[in-house]
């Protein structure tokens, strides 16, 4: 079957952001964008319904280390993939779990075959290998499948750092042979994205992308960042490996981040982000809005009966109020947890949505830099 | 101003069951109805846009004693009402905050002048007073308000019960008089309602009616019921009420109940509901459907693909599977309340929408004859 479609529609003259459009048989995703996590199978808080009508989502996560832990990969394929599942039926993007096994499971232990570890839920053993990995996304249904890879924590030394990209380049090649020996699962493409490493390490980082680039994949991801390292080492990176990565794939920057951090890295010539920012820090009473950040629990919103951000096309962050999601969020009420979450996805597409019409018509840079300070301010 | 307006439209020929038409400024209630409970201004893990377009609510309730130590008077006197403060633009009814008291609060004193309580949020202490009540449920805004009563236990004794009986009875009249006293607060009527009580005694139950009768109240509740007494003494005691109360008003069952209590209830001449139960229990798994009740939790949805419930019409309830909302409680992911809570409103919503149109159908009592053992069977 024919694989995922990348067109370039625009670049930025100031930067090398772009704007493009990617084709699954879920439907068309505009770039760059954002995708919301949706760990087990749930944007955490938020219905489907909420994804496509408040949020706008064009794609969702899901976590192959979870799916496979709960409900697993029997339940998943009875119920004929994860779209069916949870009747998302829109492109879905699947991790490889690697990153999981090694910030989440227990008594990890790392082999040339895969990865040892124990459930964080009920302390059993499993063992995910490039295969194996491959066989559960396929079982997930991915619209996009992520390479089985290992994750360097930061900071490492240049020795760990080759050693295990060395390891996770080996791992792609086993992942590209069994996606080659098992066909799509439900009748559509299902798209292999290879994950770059190399920690800090910009030798490494380039050879990761020559041997990454090498595998003509429809996408590429850079992995390993957003993971302690400051932001200037970050943006960086990124840099040199959207130098050294192919323009005509979709670049997916992994794990990545607050606002600002995706507004600058769109300037770097990424089009995908994922991350648990705008769900898990609004589950904690942290806005990102149009006008910058709001710690919602803080006293002097109590009778701000003004929206919660009117600067974003979203009707929940208009509908309810500044003071109300306050008063929610300090009785603990779970509809508090939803409008936070809503909102801040809400925000975050209407930022790369932003990003996109400003990169269409040719003033991404001089906009970026005007709204990184706003992004940042503490309301 | 005008009071609420209440027309019947047809009475059942096999029961008591009757269809009316409640007016507020804030809109229509078809009877028989259920009112959702919106505890601290929000229905548990349900948005004011789920309450409308998947329930179907025609009113919600709110509650004094939360509203009042959450977010306070203030907050909602500088919103303007309970109404502008959460977005729900249709009828609100609030309960008096008595019941709670008892409920919910330490150190309970209780006098003639009013009741003494200790915050269950923070330990301050509060003194609620039929004028206090009537103050804070105008600030509230409600377009229905609750006399403020006592609401003995279960089993209680003929003395206790009697004293309890006269107390509320002439806290009663301190309602009436400090309603009478006070304007509307925004421009809209607030509707008094007061409370039958008189534990499971029926001379005093009759007594109570009668009373309560005398007030001519725009519409009368009976209160002190489902408090732990066999059902069969519910139903006879909410005989004897509605027999005894006018007949051109709207009656309101307090707290009650289970889908067949409910459908007992209409029977008997009621029409009006309210109960947590829908919400509370779809938090712990425990689904209420056309077909009978569902334990989510239970394995045997592990692979169940077909819709929670496609006898109702809400789409939530049609959209999501068994399996997937089991695998979601399991997985303790917040979407699975949500999911749990709309589902079992909007079935409470469209079993009373039902009678109602059985009961236009002249029916009723045979349709609810034989959905009683149906909504009772353990699926």
């Amino acid at each position: 079957m024919p694989s995922l479609e990348f067109s370039l529609t625009a670049t930025d003259p100031g930067s090398k952001a772009r704007a493009g459009e990617m084709t699954t048989d879920h439907g068309k995703i505009q770039t760059p964008i954002f995708m919301p996590v949706g760990t087990v199978g749930s944007v955490k808080a938020v219905s489907q319904q909420q994804l496509k009508e408040e949020v706008q989502a064009q794609i969702i996560l899901g976590n192959t280390y979870h799916l496979y832990l709960r409900p697993g990969p029997e339940v998943l394929e009875a119920a004929g993939g994860l779209h069916r599942f949870n009747g998302w039926d829109r492109p879905i993007l699947t991790d490889s779990g690697g990153y999981q096994v090694f910030s989440l499971a227990g008594n990890r232990k790392l082999t040339e075959q895969g990865a040892l570890f124990q459930s964080h839920i009920d302390g059993s053993k499993h063992l995910f290998t490039p295969e194996s990995v491959m066989d559960i996304q396929r079982v997930i249904g991915a619209d996009i499948i992520m390479a089985f890879d290992e994750c360097p924590p930061y900071p490492s030394d240049y020795a760990y750092a080759r050693k295990s990209m060395d390891l996770t380049h080996r791992w792609l090649d086993r992942c590209v042979t069994r996606l080659s020996e098992t066909p799509d699962k439900y009748g559509y493409t299902q798209n292999l994205f290879p994950i770059v490493q190399g920690s800090t390490f910009a030798d490494l980082r380039k050879a990761s992308c020559e041997y990454i680039s090498s595998r003509e994949a429809a996408g590429n991801a850079i992995g390993g960042l957003s993971v302690g390292e400051p932001e200037e080492i970050m943006y960086e990176l990124t840099a040199l490996c959207c130098e050294n990565l192919p323009e005509d794939k979709p670049r997916y920057l992994m794990g990545v981040g607050t606002p600002w951090n995706i507004l600058e890295n769109i300037s770097l010539g990424v089009d995908m982000f994922d991350c648990v920012m705008p769900t898990r820090n609004g589950r904690n009473a942290m806005l990102f809005t149009s006008r910058g950040v709001i710690n919602i629990d803080n006293k002097k919103w109590e009778k701000d009966f003004s929206p919660i951000d009117d600067g974003i096309d979203c009707h929940f962050s208009n509908f309810y109020s500044k003071a109300y999601l306050r008063h929610l969020v300090k009785a603990k009420e779970i509809l508090g947890l939803t409008i936070a979450s809503v909102h801040n996805l809400a925000f975050y597409l209407w930022l790369v949505k932003e990003a996109r019409r400003h990169i269409l018509a040719g003033d991404f840079n001089r906009w970026k830099n005007e709204m990184v300070p706003v992004l940042k301010t503490r309301l």
